[in-house]
């Protein structure tokens, strides 16, 4: 990402956004800067973009919207992607390639993404809005999650969890990248923290079954205390003669 | 809970709370059902319960405030008992612990919390600052978490992971029963939904080592690919002789 770029979110992206759009976002960025969130009005960056009141608000219904230009598109692009999911697809790691689809919105611009975070953390109004994004992502994932664990017995208690795990995890990383300045690799450091999750849950892991899970190199069983040793032999033979 | 009593937060418990908080908490929610939420004022709240508007600044900064007066109480609670662990204490237990005591702020006043669900269902200013809520609980948990796991590989990422976990799984259960109107047990729906998550998680289940844990009547044996069946059946005779 170049230095001399300016913010705005379509920077670095080849951007199908119409370009007053992505202008209001680089004033409204360029005056929060300068002046600090609270007191730039949203007249001061029609005034700075050169346009009208009325095109700030085709585009944004508040002052707070302008701060997160692409969440909405983000949420849609990652919902288009889990109803596009097949059958065959292991759930959990379904999700995980969720939350790396809004990563990338991260990564697309890190000059943006940092400023925005700083910005964020010093603003309460910004830092709600941010949450109520952060929920509607993790409803998201917990309604794919609920469709797929359907008939499992505690499936949306399952959903939920997991949903809320995999957020966590992508934002533990994601937030020590913004924190860092955007420096080093956030893609690898957000799968390492989604394989996290994903390890905790096996496919197949309910608890009333005896089951085996492939995680690399560890082998998890499961089962009942009074599971005769014979069937826990059985199982663990079988699932190393996979290796 | 008696069906004759109000609302009010101070009802089926013995409150050392100031009579007059509680009287303009009960005036409020009066109101909020009559009117709805944002055609009631603070002038109509005071009113009601015959105080002055200074009354009701020095309990609640805003409007927002008095539909959840418990939680700044809750909050501390929460993170007095987390403070106040013995290092002896499993951690993913005591903040499954730490949960149950956010739920009992609920099941003290049924009544109450079902009329405030359905509120904050219904006014998307209160769905957000009900979610910054949530998360000072999660961001309470992860805290003492963090310590907990200080020094582990992923020590930070598994306190925010399991932090996130656990409020999923307690909320999970309280919205069904404050979704059915306040019916049924909510301690035992809240100790299943703990128990998933607890499970999740082996007090000693780092990926790196064979570990056996005792979850009631499940045996979970975590072992490298490449251990040697002999090992592994030891491993599980102890753990099933323990029984």
């Amino acid at each position: 990402m170049s230095e001399e770029r300016g913010p705005g979110p379509g920077a670095g992206t080849t951007s199908a956004r119409p370009p007053m759009r992505d202008a209001l976002v680089a004033a409204a960025f360029q005056l929060f800067l300068e002046r600090g969130y609270e007191a730039t009005t949203v007249d001061d960056i029609v005034t700075l973009a050169g346009v009208g009141r009325r095109s700030f608000f085709r585009y944004f219904p508040s002052k707070e919207d302008v701060v997160f230009p692409d969440h909405e598109r983000s949420l849609k692009d990652m919902t288009a992607f889990l109803d596009a999911d097949e059958d065959d697809d292991e759930p959990v790691a379904r999700v995980c390639d969720a939350a790396r689809l809004v990563l990338r919105m991260y990564t697309e611009n890190p000059t943006f993404s940092v400023q925005r975070y700083r910005l964020t953390k010093s603003v309460p109004g910004l830092r709600a809005y941010e949450l109520s994004v952060v929920w509607r992502y993790e409803r998201a994932m917990a309604a794919y999650l609920r469709r797929r664990f359907a008939g499992w017995s505690d499936g949306d208690l399952r959903a939920d969890v997991i949903a809320a795990a995999v957020v966590a995890a992508h934002n533990n990383a994601l937030r020590s990248w913004l924190r860092s300045g955007g420096e080093g690799d956030a893609e690898a450091a957000v799968d390492h923290a989604l394989e996290f999750v994903r390890q905790s849950w096996a496919p197949d892991g309910t608890e009333s079954d005896a089951a085996t899970r492939d995680d690399r190199d560890v082998v998890v069983l499961i089962a009942k205390r009074r599971t005769p040793m014979w069937r826990v032999v059985r199982e663990i033979e079988a699932t190393l003669d996979e290796a």
